[in-house]
C-alpha cells in the first residue's frame, strides 16, 4: 500500500521526537502497520535541526501552520503546539477539512475537547490524544480499550512528573520544596514559569480527560478541584513517613453514590503500595474496575521520545482506520457519543477521604481533648495521633493527626472551629489521604 | 444495530466469569462497544449453576462444543475449555466457518498459534488472546498496539502468580517451598498437579506469546528455555535479601545482537525495581522500548473475573472489527503476516546475565583463591562476596559470590571444574541475575 501522507505542526521538543522515532524505526513501524508513514509536510516558526533525527525526510517545511492543514495532500494532522490558541482553530480547520487529527495537547483535549469530537464526529474523522496524558503510558488505549468490560470504580494517578520529582526529592533528601524546585528547573523537568505544574493544573488536565474515559461524562475541566504541592512542607513529609506514609500529588477521579470526584491534591498513601514507590519523573496510574480489580500502568510521563512514541501509535491506529466505518471506530472519550451520562461532578465539600492533620498547639492539659471533642462532634474519628516535642525556644507542640474518613464540609467546619481556640496557633495543615484499596 | 451473538464453549471459572461479567455490565459495554453482545449459545459438559450469575440470559445451554462451532446463528466464538485438545480442532472449525475466536487459551496458542493464525487469515477472522497473558492486564493490546512506535529490546514478567506467591512467602515468612506449595493449594492458587505453575511451563506458554508480539517472530514454544522454582531453598531467599535482592521468577525476552532469548527461570533483581515489589498472586511486565524506555503493567494474572475482563474486551474489539476490512486490522502478532522474521532464538548458552553463586567449601586457606582462579580462567568477574559461617556441626562454610554478566556456557564450564573441586562440596547453587536496568 501506498505510504500515509502526514502533516506535522510543531518541530519543537516533542515534534522533533516524533521525526526521529518516525526515521529511527520506519522499517519496524512499517511492518506493524502495514504500510510506511510519510511527513509531508512540516510547519514551524523556530526549530533546531541538528536535534532533529530524520529532518531530511520531511517533504517540506515551512512556517504556516493554517497552510498546513489546508494542504489537501495530507491525510492525518499531528498537532505538536500546544496551549490553546491557535491550536485549536488549526485542529478544528483540519477536521472540517476532513484530514484525522493526533495531538499531545491535554489543555485543549480538557479544555476544548467536547467540541473537538463533535467536529470530527460531524466530518467521519479520528482525533486521537493518547500523548496528552502520562506521556508513553498507553493509558488512554487502555481504559478504553483493555478495561472495556469494567465498570471502573476509581483511578488514582501520578500525572505530573515534576511534581513528583520534587516529592521524590523532598523525601529522600529532606530538602525543602524552593530549593527542589530551583533544581528541577536547571534540570530540565521544571519550566521557568512552574504554575502549571506545581499548582496541578497540568494534572487537571489529564485528570479530567481520564474521568472521562473512564465513567462515560463529557470533559469537564472547571468541575475538577485542584490542589497543587507548593503548600507541601518537609517536615509533613518527614511525620507522614514516620507513620508509614508518602506524600504524593495525586489525580483521583473516582465514582461514589453521589456522583463524580475529580480531584488533584497532594494525598498520603501507604508506603507499601507501588503508587507510594513511584519516584522522580516517572508516572503511575492505578486504575480500580470491578472485573479487573486493581490494574496498574507506569512509565515516562513525559519527554521527546516517550511523548512521541505516543503520538506515533496513534498514527498507527488512525492510519489502520483509514478504511473502516466511521460508526464502527473506538469512541473518543470510551463510549458511544450520545451514551454519555450527566452525572454530576461533585464539589469538592461533598468529597469523602481521610486526613493527616498538624497544628501547633500550647503544651497545657485539656487542649488534647478540647480538639478531640470538635472532631468527635462533627462525626471525625481519630485513627492515630502522634505529639511532637516542641523545638526549642518554642512554647507549641506539633499534634499530628490521621483521621478516619469524612466529609470534606464537616472537616473544614471542625478545622475553623480549632483554628479558633486560643491554644491553638495558626492554621491547621490538612492534607488527604487515601489508602487505595477496596 | 442488533446485538451480536456470541458462542461459549466452556462455562468452569473463566466461563462462568465471562457470563457473570457480561450481565453485571451489560449497559455499559453496550455504551461503549455501540452494540449488545448475547451469549446465544453456551457449551459445556459440567458447571456449577449456583456459582454463575445471568446463566439464564443465555440463549442455549448444551454439551456439544462441536455442535457449537457449526452454529450458524453465531458469529463469535469463546474458547474456554484450556487445553491442546479438543481446543485446537474447535477453534480451527470454528475459524473455518468465519467464525471470529477469543480464547484465553495460553498453551494453545503458544503451541499453536501459528497454524491457527493462518487458518484465521485465510477465512478473514480475528482470534483474540488477551486472556492469554497475565490475566486481566491489557499487556497484548499495551505491546501489539500501545507500543508500535518502539523497537522492543527486552520484556521481563512475573507471568505465574502461583510461582509468585510461593516466592513472596518463602521470602516474607522465610517458609519452605514445599510448606508454602501445600498452602497454595489449600488456598486454590495451585492445582492439584502444580508441574505447569511451578516447572514454569505456564509462564513459559505466556513467554512465548510476547516474545512474538515483541520480536515479530513465528511463535516457538519449543525454543523457550524453562526452569522451575521447586529447587529454589529458603537460605538462597535469604542470602540474596541480604545483598539487596529478591528472588522473583520472571519470563524474559530479549533482543541480543545475535538473536533473541525466550527464557523463564528464577533471577534475583535489584529489591528497590518496581517488579521486585509485585508480591503475591499478582503479575507484572515490565517493556522496554526504545523510545518509551521503561514501561510496567500490573495487575491480577489469573482468577475468574479478571480473566473474563480480558475475554470481554476482546470480545468488544472484535466487535468492532466485524465491519472492518479484513487486510487493515491489528495484525495478530503485532507485525503484519509476511512481515515476521526469521531472527534465531538462542540456546540458553548463548545468553549472557550475572549470577547468584552459592556453594560449600572447606574453610582452609586457599580454597577460595582456586574459586576465584577458576572463574577467572572463564572470563567471569566476581562483583561481590560473602562468607557464611558453618552451621554448628557442619566442617564447610557457605561462600555466596555475586558475579558479573557473562555467557552462560562459560559459567557451565567454570562451575562443572568448581564441582570437581576436592574442596568442594556438592552441587554449586547458581541462580541468574538481571538488574533490569538499560
Amino acid at each position: 500500500m501506498e505510504p500515509v501522507k502526514v502533516g506535522l505542526l510543531g518541530l519543537g521538543t516533542v515534534g522533533g521526537g516524533t521525526v526521529s522515532v518516525l526515521t529511527a524505526n520506519a522499517a519496524e513501524i512499517a511492518r506493524r502497520a502495514g504500510r510506511g508513514i510519510d511527513i509531508a509536510h512540516a510547519a514551524a516558526r523556530e526549530y533546531r535541526p541538528e536535534t532533529i533525527r530524520g529532518l531530511d525526510r520531511i517533504g517540506r517545511i515551512g512556517d504556516d501552520a493554517f497552510a498546513l492543514v489546508e494542504d489537501p495532500e495530507i491525510q492525518i494532522v499531528i498537532e505538536l503546539i500546544g496551549g490553546y490558541s491557535p491550536a485549536r482553530e488549526l485542529v478544528l480547520r483540519a477536521i472540517e477539512n476532513g484530514k484525522h487529527v493526533v495531538t499531545a495537547n491535554k489543555a485543549l483535549i480538557a479544555k476544548h475537547g467536547n467540541e473537538i469530537f463533535a467536529a470530527a464526529r460531524a466530518h467521519g474523522v479520528v482525533v486521537g490524544f493518547e500523548a496528552a496524558v502520562a506521556g508513553g503510558i498507553p493509558i488512554i488505549k487502555a481504559l478504553r480499550e483493555g478495561l472495556a468490560a469494567n465498570h471502573i470504580e476509581w483511578i488514582a494517578g501520578i500525572i505530573n512528573g515534576t511534581g513528583n520529582f520534587i516529592l521524590s526529592e523532598m523525601r529522600d533528601k529532606g530538602r525543602d520544596f524552593s530549593e527542589v524546585l530551583a533544581e528541577a528547573q536547571t534540570l530540565g523537568y521544571a519550566e521557568a514559569d512552574p504554575t502549571f505544574d506545581i499548582e496541578g493544573i497540568d494534572a487537571a488536565h489529564k485528570l479530567t480527560i481520564l474521568g472521562s474515559l473512564a465513567f462515560g461524562i463529557p470533559l469537564q475541566f472547571e468541575r475538577c478541584f485542584i490542589e497543587g504541592i507548593s503548600g507541601i512542607e518537609t517536615q509533613d513529609v518527614v511525620y507522614a513517613a514516620e507513620l508509614g506514609y508518602r506524600i504524593k500529588h495525586l489525580g483521583i477521579a473516582r465514582r461514589s453514590d453521589c456522583g463524580i470526584e475529580l480531584r488533584v491534591h497532594p494525598t498520603l498513601i501507604p508506603e507499601r503500595r507501588l503508587l507510594a514507590n513511584v519516584n522522580g519523573v516517572m508516572n503511575a496510574v492505578l486504575v480500580k474496575g470491578d472485573a479487573v480489580g486493581p490494574t496498574l500502568y507506569y512509565g515516562a510521563g513525559a519527554g521527546a521520545l516517550p511523548t512521541a512514541s505516543a503520538v506515533v501509535a496513534d498514527l498507527v491506529d488512525v492510519v489502520r482506520t483509514l478504511t473502516t466505518d466511521p460508526n464502527n471506530r473506538v469512541p473518543h472519550l470510551a463510549f458511544q457519543p450520545d451514551e454519555l451520562a450527566d452525572t454530576p461532578v461533585l464539589g469538592m465539600e461533598e468529597v469523602e477521604t481521610a486526613y493527616y492533620l498538624r497544628l501547633s498547639a500550647l503544651d497545657q492539659p485539656g487542649v488534647m481533648a478540647r480538639i478531640a471533642s470538635i472532631l468527635g462532634e462533627q462525626g471525625i474519628s481519630i485513627e492515630a495521633i502522634k505529639q511532637k516535642e516542641p523545638a526549642e525556644g518554642e512554647t507549641h507542640v506539633h499534634l499530628v493527626m490521621l483521621t478516619h474518613r469524612v466529609l470534606e464540609g464537616r472537616m473544614q467546619e471542625a478545622l475553623a472551629r480549632i483554628e479558633a481556640l486560643d491554644s491553638v496557633q495558626g492554621s491547621v495543615v490538612r492534607i488527604r489521604m487515601e489508602t487505595l484499596s477496596g
